[in-house]
Order: C-alpha cells, then structure tokens, then sequence
C-alpha cells in the first residue's frame, strides 16, 4: 500500500450497510490436530444500518480477538476517537500469550518473548493452534512481512505507537540485513533460514526481495534511519531487474519449451512495493524513477485481463495472449482481487478513473464473481477459466487471505466509488470471513478450510501464513472506513 | 519390481479369505467439474470364503472397468486359464474410447489414437473425467511410467501380447530417447516437454530419470533391442551419481543451512530401479554391480525406519538421523509402504527372513496403522509423527496411488508369510478402495478424494496421475493371487 489514508472522496448517494458481530464458540479438540472438526459460531446480533447522512449505529466487524471497530461515531467528522478503533495486533501470528481476554488495542509484551529470540532474532511463523512454535524454521518473506506490519503500526496508528513494537520491527530488520543473503555480494534473498540464520533454501522467484524491500522501507520510515531505505531499495532494483530480465525466475536456465511468461503476482508485488517506497518521494512522482516502475507494473498487471476483459488469467505470455493449457486457463481470485485494490491506489493517485473503474470491475467484481463459490460460499482458492478441473489439489480450498484482500478491495472500492452494492458485497465476504476463520478459543484466523467450510488444517503460521493479511486487512480496512465515515 | 513372478512359497496354514464385487452406479454430474458429488456405491455380493485346501469360490476383485480376478480354480494349479485372469488396461490413462461394456481383457486399439499422435509422439496424462485431454504437456516420468506399463503387459501377460501394444511403446520409448534431456551431452531428463517434445521445465530430482531408465529396460526386454537397454543403464547411472553426491537434488547449489538430507522416494526408486534392470542378468545378482546398488539402496531405505521401528519417516538426514521440525516429523503412509513391498521383494531375493519381517512390519502394517484414518478410512496423504497438524494442504485427502501401493503390499507380504491377518487388511484397504475410487461412468480411478471421500479432482490424470499405478498394483495383484492360488 502507498499511503495510510488512500484518498477521501466523499459519499455520492444513498448508503446502507451494516456491522456484524459475531461470536464464536465451542471449538471442540479434534482426534488429530488438523481435523474437520469447526467451531460452531452463533450470531450474536446484527446492528442497525447505517445511512448515508447519520450513523444510526456503530461499524463493527469483530472476531473474537482481532476487533476492527469505531466505537461511536456520526457523519462529518464523527466522534469516535481513535482510541476506539480497536486493531489487535496480538492476533498477526502470535497467540499463545495473549488470551481472548485481554484489553482490546492493547499490545501485549509477551509477544515478542514468542516471536523473537534474543541472538539470531528474526521471527517464527510456524505456529501451531495455540501459538506453539511447531517449527523453528524463519521464511525470509514472513520475516519481511511482520517487519512491516510492526513499523506500519507503530507509525500510522497512534495506539500501536509503542517502543517495543519498533523494537522488535528492527530486530526483525537487522536479521534481514544480516541474514537475508546467502550470499552477501549477490542480491538473491533465501527463501527460508534456519533459526540461527543460516541459508536452507532459495527460490527462483523475487517475492522474498520484494518483501525484503517492503519491510526495511517502512522500518526507514519508522525510525528515520537511512541506511534501511538504501537497502530497501537495493532489494527493490534487484526485483524490477530479474522481473524484465527474466520473467520465468531469476537463474532459471532458459529452456526452449519455456518462453518467457508472466505471473500475476510478479507484477502485482513490484507494483506494491514501488508504491510503498515511492510514497511521498520525489521519485514517487510523475515522472520519477519509482513513479515509472509503478506505471510499468501497474500495465503488466492489465494484460492479465483477458477474454474481453471478462477473466483474469494468472498466467499471461510477455506479449499478454493467453497461454495454453491448465497454466494459462488458471484464475486464482484472491491474487486477481489483491491486485485489484493495488491498481485502484495507484489508479487514484494518477487521477485515472478509466483505470480505477477497470480495477474495481475487472480485477474485483469479475474475480469475486467468479471465483464465489455458491452454494458453499466463499472464493475458491483457484478455479479454471473454462470450468475445468484445475490440477491444483487445494484448488477448492477456502484460505484466509483471498478473503482478507477481498475486504480490503471492496472497501476501497466503495471508498472510491459509494456504490452501496459494494457494501452488500463486502458484507457477504464479511460474513462468510468472521464466522468461518477465526478462532474463538485461541485467537488468530485459521488458514485453510475445506470446501464445505470444515476446518482443514489447524496451524495459525507456517510457510505461508505469517504475521500480514490479516493484520494487514484490518488496519487497512479501518483506515477505509475511518475515510468512509469521515467523508465527504 | 524386479520379477513378475515374486517367488512361489507355499500356503502355510488355514487361510480365508474373501474376494468382493463391487458395482458403482448414479455418478450425478457436478455443478464444477471436480465437485464434491460422488458415485454412490453398491455392494452386489460377497463370495464365499477361499479356503487353504479348495478354492471354494472365484476370487475376484472388480469394478467397473478394471477387474482384476480368476475366474475359477482350484488348489493346486487350478482350472483357471489365463483367459479368465483379467486386467483391462483401458483403465490405465485411457477412459474415452472404452466403455465399461467392453470385453473384458481386450486391450482397445482406440486406445492410441487418444494417447498417441504421429509427429511427435508420447503420451497425453492430463485427461478429464471422461478422457478429453485437457493440456498436452507431457510429463517425462509419466511418458516413462505408461511406456513401462506396456511393456510389462506386452511381455509378461499373455493376453496382453498384442503388436500395437508394443509399437505404443515403442513409440512412446523413442520418443524419451529424442527428448527427455533438454542437452543431449548430459543425462538429465527434463520434468516437462511441450507436445511437440521442446523441453517446459527441468526438477532438481532424480525421478524423471529413474521412470526413464525403468522405461527403456522393460522396453529393450519386450523388444529384444539392446540399444534401450544400454541407455536405461545411462539413466539409472546418473540418477545413482546424483543420489549418492548430491543428495539434495543434482544441480543444488549448497547452502550453509541445507545439510544433505535423504527423501524417501530417491533410494525406493533406485531399489525399484536396480530390481528392474538388475532382474535375471549377471549383474543384478550377488557381487554384480547392480546388485550392489540394490542393496546399497535397501540399507538407505531402512534408515527411515525411526523411533524404535515404529515411525518411517520420510525425510532423514545422511547419517539415519531424524530430523528437526516438520520435514524431520513427515510421514507419507503412501511411500512407506510402497518402499514395503520392494524391501520385501529385494529381501526374498536374497533370502534374508529378517529383512522381509522388517519390510512387513516396519513399513507395511506401521505405516498401515498410522496412516489409516479412522473413522472416515483410507489412507491420509501424510501424518505428523507427533501428531500435530502437517503444513500440506492435502494431508488428509485420500489419494489413490497410496492405496493402489497398500493392495500390492498386503498380498505379497501375504504371500510371504501366509498370515490370515494380512488378508483382512488387504480386504479393508480393497473394500475402501474398490467402493470410492472407480468412476463407474467413464472408467478408470478418481485420484483425489476429500478426508469424507467426497471427490475433490474429477481429472482422470495431471501431472501426477498417469497409466502407472492402478495398472501396476492389478497387474501385480494377479500376478500375486495366481501365487497364491496356485502355492504351496
């Protein structure tokens, strides 16, 4: 994300929604951790709407720990103080120390006695139910992502000011800075490390730059320290240069049935991340070097909208034609709609309201539409453009972050637009995510449920989960409706 | 497997048994190809029981396309001709072209014009539910697995002795020969090759070679041309080179956290390997090279066996050590006990009783009970040795090789030992698998089925799932049943 305040339109019409709180309980133990086994949620209530010109009730989506809410507030301005925004970060990745109970929007020490450890330092993000760490191995892209939500927090959101949150936030940095390479005259990040830092694997891929890149920009910004942006930057130009240079991966050997192709989520994270170090830069800015990466991105991103502009296609050729076979019919909604908010930042920050409405119904409405999973609610984790079967065995799967991001988007959207249909959607995905995901008894959203919704596996963190939608969603869906409620 | 005949002893004891007769019906189209809707099963009759001193009854195990049975017999020797034995290899990766009303045993010539085409030759694996291919990439190890498969059929079951079997073959063994090594000058086969051959992606592994190497062998045996046996050996070399050097993955660079470490299925496929091209010739029996490598393999794979003999882990490190966190607690049922029946097989061959009770013991029955997974049945994709919820997020499907592997391991360790208790197991793995894995639509195996057996991937073959395993377990089994039959 560029900024913290994505742009404050007013509201254009008629507007209803409504908050839900939702309570979950009786989580019964499973045979083996991981089972089918769900909690059963109840609905506790469902608050009035919400109109257009007073707020007749409070916003409030709430899970048992993590709780994003305005406590009381009325158009303009409102009264609610921020102080009653409540975005628990104890539920990023860690919560065995900290019990549902504890004080909403309060950050709890015990965190990082957790997450941290004193000589190599870095994060865990193996995390089973409970919090215990299952596996102590350090994912360089989760070190780099909790990086970034610690600084973030600790700089935009007043009540996350906390010396101990930056303090772990440059713990986890100065790990990156030590650690990240395998070798340190080459700008190629391992993919994981061992607990004491120690190289165990690298990936052809350029996310773990990206998130190198995203994580030391925002620490710069947190502590004022230079010598992180620099590195961030490094990290950054490494990415852009293997993404050009060499779209199947960098140190890939070129194969002739492999021509180059692109993956959504390469251009998604460059677009991303020269948003995030280009804020408020000069080279942020029309014409400057980063604000030309975005704009390069922000293109590669489009040709993903294919099939008149119906499908977003997760694998494009470098001249955007479609691909054959299972690769080029894949649609994974949850990147097409992370991408999607991506461009309609970038899209208003240009003032380009062709490219703004291409993101919110192209990259948005079209995904959620298609990947909507009725009648078991839900996007799929992946689908195929012509109805197949993908070969993905996941494929039907319902994961935490495709949710997280389509939150995120269709506030953004609505923030953008006032369309009230954009509530009604983002109060199905709502819905569908606080009483599914999160768990009532030891906090934290679970990661990967079946189909049907039963619970797939139980771990809180692993290789892919970590300390970042989650809390990525929900302070900027707060930030989203703070701009929502404080408009026009 | 290193002989199609693995050794003959006698029945030892009261032996019953039961063979069951399954029929599927009611298949309901799914909204999504690949929807949770499954056939509903029927039980048609239960034969009597198979008595050690007068076969009493068929046994036969049969569903909808694939039967696998002797029609009628009689100890010893029995009446049963060849004929009445029936293993339909239209089940194989081929589904459109053969009803489930064709003749039995008759292998379908409509069979090649699907899989094959002229130019370039191999085979399609990505076919649908009804056998409409679906992407024409051609996996290496599956080209090799299916050319394996018919040549096995071609050489060793008589009915199965046609000329456009082996010209199939042949075909798809010529076509590894051009293609498989994206550089002619080194022996490493590509994971991937466009239809047109143009090598798509290389893996850091040793399989796509070793499925080369079986392939060519059991060609050159079925052709009585040396020259595919010459280059099987060039394989199998080079896979052992990379297995024994660099046991991470030929071509790895090092790193400081990635100390060598062994996988499970890379001393099982140079042990099935070394079987294959050592069975029957100089060098595959005591003292020859490939021996050697048979018993260096075996000793490898027995370090897996962990925890006091009650765990087969799938990952340790070269020293036979477990190792730490996830990777170090894996469990792959599947793999355990598939390594069962070739450490059974190697160790009758050398006549050691101790190996052969280990092989059933440690890596049949062990993994046999870990990985069941009660009450749903089946067998779990993988465990964690402690317990605790694995990072796959297919851990709890039910696959179908796992249980093609358990039916071919329970009979020979049955055939081993004679221990009524193993024919009730292979009766609970055969009744679970029979009910839920045949299409009775358009023939052959689902692969993927949800923990509730609901089907999760309605493709008939991918990547994974080619013309290997189901074909392989009921052509073992027959050749098992007809040992056992006709034993002491």
């Amino acid at each position: 994300m560029s900024s913290s305040r994505p742009g404050s339109p007013g509201v254009q019409g008629g507007v209803a929604t409504r908050g839900v709180v939702w309570s979950g309980s009786n989580h019964a133990p499973s045979p083996r951790d991981g089972s089918t086994q769900r909690p059963r949620w109840r609905r506790r209530r469902r608050v009035r709407a919400l109109g257009p010109d007073r707020v007749r009730a409070p916003l409030q989506l709430r899970c048992p720990l993590w709780t994003l809410s305005r406590g009381s507030c009325s158009r303009p301005g409102g009264t609610g103080s921020p102080a009653n925004s409540i975005l628990s970060l104890t539920s990023g990745s860690v919560i065995r120390t900290t019990p549902s109970t504890a004080p909403e929007g309060t950050f709890n020490p015990g965190v990082r006695a957790l997450t941290t450890h004193p000589a190599p330092s870095g994060f865990f993000s193996c995390l089973s139910r409970d919090g215990t760490v299952y596996d102590e191995t350090k994912y360089v892209w989760m070190q780099g992502r909790q990086v970034w939500v610690y600084a973030r927090l600790y700089r935009s959101v007043p009540r996350f000011r906390r010396p101990e949150l930056l303090e772990a936030a440059r713990a986890g940095g100065e790990f990156l800075l030590r650690c990240a390479r395998p070798d340190p005259r080459v700008p190629k990040a391992a993919f994981a490390l061992l607990r004491d830092g120690r190289a165990a694997k690298v990936q052809r891929s350029v996310f773990s730059e990206c998130f190198c890149a995203l994580a030391l920009d925002e620490l710069g910004r947190a502590t004022g320290n230079a010598c992180y942006e620099a590195a961030a930057r490094e990290w950054l130009e490494a990415a852009e240069r293997w993404a050009r240079e060499e779209p199947n991966g960098p140190g890939r050997p070129p194969l002739p049935g492999d021509p180059p192709r692109q993956a959504l989520a390469v251009p998604m994270m460059l677009l991303y991340s020269a948003l995030q170090l280009g804020h408020g830069r000069p080279d942020g800015s029309a014409g400057g070097r980063l604000a030309s990466l975005q704009d390069w991105a922000a293109q590669r991103l489009r040709l993903h909208l294919q099939r008149g502009r119906t499908a977003v296609l997760e694998h494009v050729s470098q001249d955007g034609l479609e691909l054959p076979g299972s690769l080029g019919r894949l649609q994974n909604p949850g990147h097409a709609i992370e991408a999607g908010w991506m461009l309609l930042l970038h899209a208003r920050a240009r003032g380009d309201m062709a490219a703004a409405d291409e993101a919110i119904d192209g990259f948005m409405l079209g995904p959620l539409d298609a990947g909507w999973d009725s009648p078991h609610g839900g996007l799929l984790a992946f689908h195929d453009a012509d109805g197949l079967c993908p070969t993905q065995l996941e494929w039907a799967m319902k994961l935490w972050w495709p949710h997280a991001e389509a939150l995120v988007a269709l506030l953004a959207a609505f923030a953008h637009r006032r369309d009230p249909a954009l509530l009604r959607r983002f109060e199905q995905v709502a819905e569908f995510t606080f009483q599914r995901f999160p768990d009532p008894e030891h906090g934290e959203w679970f990661g990967y449920l079946n189909r049907d919704s039963s619970l797939a596996l139980s771990i809180k963190g692993g290789p892919f989960k970590g300390c970042f939608h989650v809390p990525r969603a929900l302070y900027m869906c707060e930030e989203l409706l703070n701009e929502i409620l404080a408009g026009p």
